[in-house]
């Protein structure tokens, strides 16, 4: 892997994902020789670390090397204390579902359809196995009271038929020894244990349920491992494979599906080979794909001629499948949908964005890292960029195309930017309402339950009580079992959750 | 030396003091056949080096290794000018003492007793030689007037029984060039050479009186190469052995030393293997004690049984010889002494302590890097954290048991934090007095000579001139050559000093 | 390379650099022996590289390894947008252009004179090429309106006699995609490409003035390759060859050049070799010169008993051409020209200047890095160290020797603190006027033409518009075409210029 040429060096990773590909699946041949009916074929997928589950895994490609499986199946870990989102849980979960889903896809390409063992158990095609959490984690890690709770229910509300603990108790001696179970070193009934008894406890009662629950997304955000590989070839800002980037692939990701989960838009998780399956979606977000062959961006471009609502990023487009920036008009093969051009970028000092359109507080409204020149062509500016060179350049735009519209973003954005720009395209695309305005520290979430029953799932991700109005049809509350009326304040504990099936 | 497994790592670490040890006690008996009777054999330990010497030496097992010595020795470097605290020369000197103190033990051990040698030149068992330190030292420690002399008699006042400089003259090649002896290149006659000539025209008239002191401190600090090996294998504060550690075991020894130093309480270093001499002592400081068989816990535990007080921290009995965490409960082997037990920790983040005992302004009330969640089942807590949700938890507490006293700490507190502590538990043994209120700057040091007569520094460790009280019998002071009264005030210079022989 | 013995890894790396002037000086002869006579030969030197040409090479010693070529040339590259200063052009040029200059050295060294291709061309031995600057540059620097014109002229101003430009196109695959050429990589006509062909235009037009300029300063900078070597293996403040050095020997260089040209004083920088040239000068700034042998230091003595004047820094002459420090008085060889002596530094903490001499701001005033405590024996103190122990020695000192006078600078002063000095010495020299106080981001540069006009370089290094007197004999502005009186006000563009030839 030692050579400057980055693009034979993201081939060389592909070619790396790939043996991890024939690998699984010449393992999961051989056990299904021996595969009794009940039973099924699972595999522990993990994320890229940043000391916590976070991004895209750079390692093994999940879509392709989950077609060999019967059922996905991950680990995820995250911060707890004061510092617990659920965004991981989240993030973790709605790419894991994903990765079975599509059966017709995964038919045309070879891939498992559900075993007997798993239609046995209720599972359809987007449930997934957490096979590993933590109980009481690494020393940072030590969860608050209820916070086991919560894990356990946001695992569920994004599809998860089941939650396995790392580990029953602490290890007392060689390398993990500070990574600790749900019983302490001393082997004693403790805090974790007796809060992990009551989720035991509410998942066995509750499980003809929470079991095989579907989901129904409008939003879908796509990642592309060729894209991470490529962007850490040939990292932000400086284009030079030296030293740590300081915002990789996986941060942009992150910071646009953070938009998405804290203003309770829903996504799925999409990777390339699901590029057929765009039409499914009203709103289609695409962070920074610098890697992709021509057909899939020609199918992100009829998306939105057919009358779907994109947002892209800077250097989407901008190099192909093999990792050769291309020679046409950039953005390529996008710039016709976002009606725009640019041929020039440079990273940011002091540039702000300026706005009639977006109302962001003055600090949120730096742009970092990378900012292409943009060229407005045909496009509505949303953005300037407020600077005495670059001030004639676009930073934001938005296109009608065919029926659709597409928001093309030419720089990092802070977080509030990118909440707002989101905002815009999804109040356009429809998906903008009560459940979006109740946004982070309270996580709404929404799946069907296999006898047809909705749930909705009020998640308090703060350290202090949440009062919030219960927004759908009238319910029971599944813990209390207690029936709530639409309109009804919900009154949730700190990281406490109500869980609402609609009768 | 490459696993991630702990345990194994710290027994190969053991092992290779061993290996020092059992080439130094070889090197001995070789030398020692063609030993004339008044000759010695001594040997140049070093400390744990931190750009200076900082605490005890990970390489080494010093207390092991000088069982084939008659008499101990020590390089001991520290930095100057306006960072000139004095504490390296005191840590260094208190533990060397203590290397071949306790003869019945070191006669139990196969030590080597003082030789004829050794003897004929007056040293008793305390006594040591510093057979390196600083002329002007690197760039960075150019001494200020005044320091050259202060380093020495400091020396002195720890029972060192002499003080050699690296080196005659600095070098003009190769590698230590900017380690400066007493002449710089030039060879000329300059500021440093001509402040040693008085101290050795000092040395010779004094050492009739300086050489061979003897120290009668009351308080002691147990530190242990196995603790300190065990908490860089499972570092603070995640447990796990990836990054530089951001505070180690010496930090944790150095933060208690530097509180006793800081006071004016003066104490002996003690190694486990000084563990039976615990009732020469009324105070114990035991700090970070991460790993110990089960004897050593017993011993301290019957020691404050008997009366004495114990001073003990964080991680202390945890695991055992092997770093092997105890499956009972903790602080394991201490909890019944320390009437408490814990089977949680976290890193502390915005933790404060809350105490009606402590008067320690805001800002020093910090705890950081780690905290037990200890359930003071029968102590008297003296301080609980400030935290929404860790609040119920005891951070320091207090208890009587036999006839002593323990106090534990179950948190990094911050030095004015841990002076408080170190107060309270002084106070409670009877070691609180006018001496440890007269606290740093102003160094008060006390020694007998090999004449019986009590002897009494006052070092001012400062660049301010400072006014003290004598607070001792009438005497005499030896530079000045003149009487003090008790209550007489001595005027001490910048980096100035007296010392006083009781009369 | 792998060795604590500092004087012997400085002597491998003059050994290496000896093998770039042979391997050179032999590729130089085969091709030599095809030469046509209209042809020459030329090497694309470059400099210490810190993200920019910051500094001298320390690969390659410039001077020897120049001796086989007809004409010098070099790449150059360096920040833009807001942080362009122009100041590693004029470096870069400076430097190269004095590596052939000095026919007589050169023919006495065996060095190759003027071949007849460049006579030809119509260069003098100052000329130099420019081999390689940047178009688009790397992401950071996209270059504003105007900047890519202003890099050219100032290449012109130094005396380059070409601009050549890396490179044609932006690259598509494998590495420097983002080290980004005139055109991007659309391959389409851009906002560089369209400036780049009005430089080619005016450089078409105005060649026969602007090649083969010949330039005549009075103030010159001396550098080493030994000095910044020996620098390396006993970096400051340590000393000692651990860690990257704070600030180095180009840091030391660059902040008396960087003084020297934001006062328009322009300078030739000398190596070791151009010593027999010292009298062509006025003003010679000799910045730590750790390592030289006793003829330099004796020629640098001599210039200033011959009526020059030099200023000089800590460090200078404290080792000889092996790097063995000197065990005469220092500093060595310099101390009767500078009427001072020393045998202590250290590392400044707090410490600031005190001066009745320099108006400086108080945060101007620090002194950092390392100081030397000079005692300034016949000296007229500058500056003494503001320091409670060190306040007795001198920072700043200024001795007349012979005819001439001696500047010694006993500290890292700041850029603010070192314009003072150097424009007190250039006062002392005669050599400050109205051009001087039209200080940076005016830049003023001059050169003789070919046909001997005075050309005069007005070049605006600032975002904001310029007004700045003409101050020179009535010319004709080169690019509009118009005639200038003396006095007149120019009225320059942001990153604009003005180039007047006197009639």
């Amino acid at each position: 892997t030692g050579s400057i040429n980055g693009s034979y060096r993201a081939e060389f990773e592909k070619f790396r994902r790939g043996l991890v590909t024939e690998f699984l699946s010449w393992q999961s041949r051989i056990v299904r020789e021996y595969l009794r009916p009940e039973q099924f074929i699972t595999h522990n997928f993990d994320f890229a670390w940043r000391g916590y589950s976070y991004g895209v895994q750079p390692a093994v490609d999940h879509k392709k090397a989950s077609a060999c499986l019967d059922i996905a199946g991950c680990d995820i870990y995250h911060p707890t204390q004061s510092r617990l989102t659920g965004k991981e849980i989240a993030f973790g979960g709605d790419l894991t579902r994903g990765l079975k889903a599509g059966g017709q896809a995964q038919a045309s390409t070879g891939g498992q359809s559900l075993s007997d063992g798993t239609q046995a158990l209720g599972f359809n095609g987007q449930n997934y196995l957490v096979l590993e959490t933590e109980a009481q984690g690494h020393i940072n890690w030590t969860p608050y009271d209820g916070q086991l709770r919560l894990h356990a229910f946001s695992h569920v509300a994004s599809g998860a038929s089941a939650v396995m603990y790392w580990h029953w108790h602490s290890i007392h001696n060689s390398f993990e020894t500070y990574w600790k179970g749900l019983l302490s070193h001393d082997l004693q009934p403790n805090r974790a244990y007796r809060e992990a008894k009551t989720i035991g406890a509410d998942f066995a009662r509750l499980s003809p349920t929470l079991t095989g629950l579907r989901k129904q997304n409008q939003t879908a955000l796509l990642v592309s491992n060729e894209a991470l590989t490529g962007m850490a070839q040939f990292p932000l800002p400086s284009g030079f494979p030296f030293g740590a980037p300081r915002t990789d692939y996986n941060d942009i990701v992150r910071l646009y599906y953070d938009a998405l989960y804290e203003q309770n838009l829903e996504c799925d998780i999409l990777f390339p080979e699901d590029i057929t399956r765009l039409s499914e979606y009203k709103l289609l977000v695409v962070p920074a794909l610098y890697s992709a062959p021509d057909t899939t961006l020609a199918a992100i471009s009829a998306f939105v001629e057919q009358g779907g609502h994109l947002i892209t990023t800077f250097r989407s487009g901008f190099s192909d499948e093999n990792l050769t920036v291309r020679h046409t008009e950039q953005p390529a093969g996008l710039n016709a949908c976002c009606g725009i051009r640019y041929d020039e970028f440079t990273e940011p000092a002091d540039v702000a964005l300026r706005s009639d359109v977006f109302e962001v507080a003055a600090a949120d409204r730096e742009a970092s890292l990378f900012m292409e020149l943009v060229d407005a062509r045909g496009a509505t500016v949303l953005a300037h960029y407020e600077h005495p060179f670059w001030g004639s350049y676009a930073a934001v735009t938005e296109n009608h195309f065919g029926s659709g519209m597409a928001t093309y973003v030419a720089c990092l954005t802070t977080p509030a930017y990118t909440r707002a720009i989101v905002q815009r395209a999804a109040d356009a695309a429809g998906l903008w309402g009560a459940e979006q305005k109740a946004a982070f520290p309270l996580v709404i979430r929404y799946a069907v339950s296999a006898g047809g029953a909705p749930l909705h799932f009020y998640f308090n991700y703060s350290g202090e009580p949440a009062r919030q109005a219960y927004l759908h049809g009238a319910g029971r509350e599944l813990l209390a079992e207690r029936p709530v009326a639409q309109g009804e304040i919900l009154d949730l504990e700190p990281w406490g959750f109500a869980v609402i099936a609609e009768e």
